[in-house]
């Protein structure tokens, strides 16, 4: 169907007045797939009438009302308003001042970035819409690789645009670490950009120093930048540390993309970012200039957002930062403890982000013949929901988000004990 | 240069360690042309220091501060921030409640639209490309048809994606009414869309309902949807009707782009809107399927604006809409009757919009060899700034803005005339 005709040629041979009317979406809209509700709609998802839903699908942080902005935020975007002056176009790659208090943000860990090298965008998606567009030209038969598990929008994005798609695997075994191995014989000529999405969602897993910098030295051998997803920095646990990539001494390119989404518990506000890391140049002229060029398509993120920004990231305090981090901790550790007495799953413990992945040992489930089935079942019996591995490219395991009230976390666990208890052969 | 390769390949053959970093912006970046700031860029634009710059080049209302956004619209933005439960994600399309308010908002003129008829976006500018990218394929060798003059967005979108632009002209002498003829003539197999911008950007003129039926038989003959840009919808002068063209009897499918951008004077707030108007079921399923895909691209537009848009919408009060037409309305005949006197210039009387067009009579002023020289000679002497036609398409008429106070527009045109007086022959 992505060939034919765009009107009814069949029945316009005598004229134009014997067209009818058909009108056929572009192979962009087409491709432009979203994989988590083209498998969740394909799912007979009924709940048990007798139990209230209790949803550990959902990464918005926002849903249950237990996770709120900081004051300091909310302040900063009631200024904004108030001030009146918020209210026009700004440049599309963003304001001066927040693109300065940006650069300043992000600034924390040895690397300098200025006003220049951020753009801002209509959140983090939009960030890595344009990243994936400036980088991997369909025209060239480019292909962009990207992590398995990974969250699917870097596959709607691109193949909406017509480029391939090629998968690097994640090792559950060793922290959910990039197989090294695996991703250096996915690049090949036509390879524009590798994504690395760090912490990581689905994983909850975060790289340390030394598997960032062999990730960059295969970048570096074979000169490829890297698209680094980096929507959770610093949303990690205690003892773990967040480590950009942009921090490593190499020599590759990086665009980075974050924004307010997560860490600041806004994600609706739609205020994203990217951050530009040349250290050699390789980025300029060409990739900066498209970028800004780009950013023309939306003129940028709403402006009380980008008034709001400079107050927001100057004045939250770290207090407000550690204790979603605690409470997220905690979630994590109720709900890897209560999972891991449950004879036939193995939660493994995120080190930062808010989700858990949690493996179906599904030899264990004969009733079940896949993974999907046992999410369904989960459902229709428990009203529990969990995303299954699929939407994220992997069978058999299944995404917890941690962001829920842990009163609701506890009862979903005991209603999947109870279930499991039920099936585990 | 679009051909060469993403990595300089000249150096690689030796082995990997040889390549060098060159990283190429992909063709979509480099056909993402900014055409009014390549032409304003190339302007050798130095004010004269001993007057105050008076820019009537920016279509922004918002920039001298005279032009407010009501208190209906900051009180219900204000509550949007205060009530808390606008910080999460929406649906990709927009919130039920925003979708609605917009499909109310916009039943006024005999068309009932409904919630699912509207899909919300990240501004106007979003809104167009999510039409032009549902609509035309570059793979196909599509082509979209775009007034001339015409305002340079739907060049951009379209030739970022690869989509062929073919223009039809807008007769001045006709009150900017498109040449229907050259309409007709533009149009061939491979024509996905036919863009109309009414009121018009940068003509500021207004379809009557005559003229639009005339428009829309030919888009029925050719069975060619149309892009209605109408983001100027209602924003005309007294004693002239606004007709959407969703409004005309016709078995044409429509994609309406508005937002409130203009009319509500918030253009920074990023919120614009699509909304389809399908009278034969010519989109259905495929285009609507199209753009509910497309707008997880940036997953919709600002949470907050959409929180308040039901407010927004229904409170603004008639009195608010009425004040900012009479004030650009005088504005405009300020304008008008000054530049009228001046011998050289021939003022267009717009009928809406915030923007006049000028012609200028070059054969009377022999210094100048083009518009863009004599814009250019009335920058660096009288320190007034115009966007020259050519930004739009047509040469030899400049198009001014009237939203700026009114003292400013006197003194503009008091400085015009003196400029012209000088160079008249």
């Amino acid at each position: 169907m992505l060939d034919s005709l765009p009107k009814d040629k069949s029945l316009a041979a005598n004229g134009c007045e014997d067209k009818t009317w058909k009108v056929v979406a572009s192979s962009a809209a087409k491709n432009c797939k979203n994989y988590i509700r083209d498998i969740v709609d394909n799912l007979a998802l009924e709940p048990n009438r007798d139990k209230a839903v209790i949803a550990l699908s959902l990464g918005d942080p926002t849903v249950y009302g237990n996770l709120k902005p900081s004051p300091e935020t909310v302040q900063a975007i009631l200024e904004a308003v108030q001030g009146g002056v918020c209210n026009g176009y700004g440049p599309c790659v963003g304001t001066d001042g927040a693109r300065k208090a940006v650069a300043n943000y992000l600034s924390f860990d040895g690397v300098n970035f200025e006003a220049k090298d951020v753009i801002l965008c209509s959140g983090c998606s939009s960030s890595l819409d344009l990243c994936v567009t400036v980088l991997a030209d369909p025209n060239k038969g480019h292909n962009i690789i990207i992590p398995k598990p990974g969250f699917p929008i870097y596959r709607t994005l691109a193949e909406s645009l017509g480029v391939e798609v090629k998968t690097y695997n994640l090792l559950p075994e060793e922290g959910w670490n990039i197989d090294l191995l695996h991703l250096e014989a996915q690049i090949d000529d036509n390879t524009a950009a590798i994504v690395v999405n760090n912490p990581s969602n689905p994983c909850g897993s975060v790289f340390d120093e030394s598997h960032l910098k062999d990730i960059l030295e295969i970048a570096s051998k074979h000169k490829i930048p890297i698209i680094a997803d980096e929507i959770y920095e610093r949303l990690v646990f205690p003892e773990t540390r967040f480590v950009s990539a942009a921090s490593i001494d190499a020599d590759v390119p990086i665009l980075i993309c974050g924004g307010l989404a997560k860490r600041f518990l806004v994600p609706g506000w739609r205020m994203g970012w990217i951050v530009i890391h040349d250290p050699v140049g390789a980025f300029d002229p060409d990739i900066r200039k498209g970028l800004a060029s780009l950013s023309q398509k939306t003129i940028g993120s709403n402006s009380l957002a980008q008034g709001a920004l400079p107050a927001i990231l100057k004045l939250t305090p770290q207090s407000f930062y550690d204790d979603l981090v605690n409470i997220l901790y905690d979630n994590a550790k109720l709900t890897f403890e209560a999972l891991s007495n449950i004879a036939g799953l193995v939660p493994y413990m995120p080190e930062g982000t808010m989700y858990m992945m949690v493996k179906i040992e599904l030899e264990h489930f004969p009733e079940f013949h896949s993974g999907l089935d046992f999410m369904q079942r989960l459902m229709e019996e428990e009203s529990v929901f969990c995303l299954p591995g699929e939407c994220f490219g992997i069978s058999e395991f299944m995404r917890l988000v941690i962001t829920i009230p842990s009163e609701l976390i506890q009862e979903a666990c005991n209603r999947m004990s109870e279930f499991c208890g039920r099936y585990y052969t």
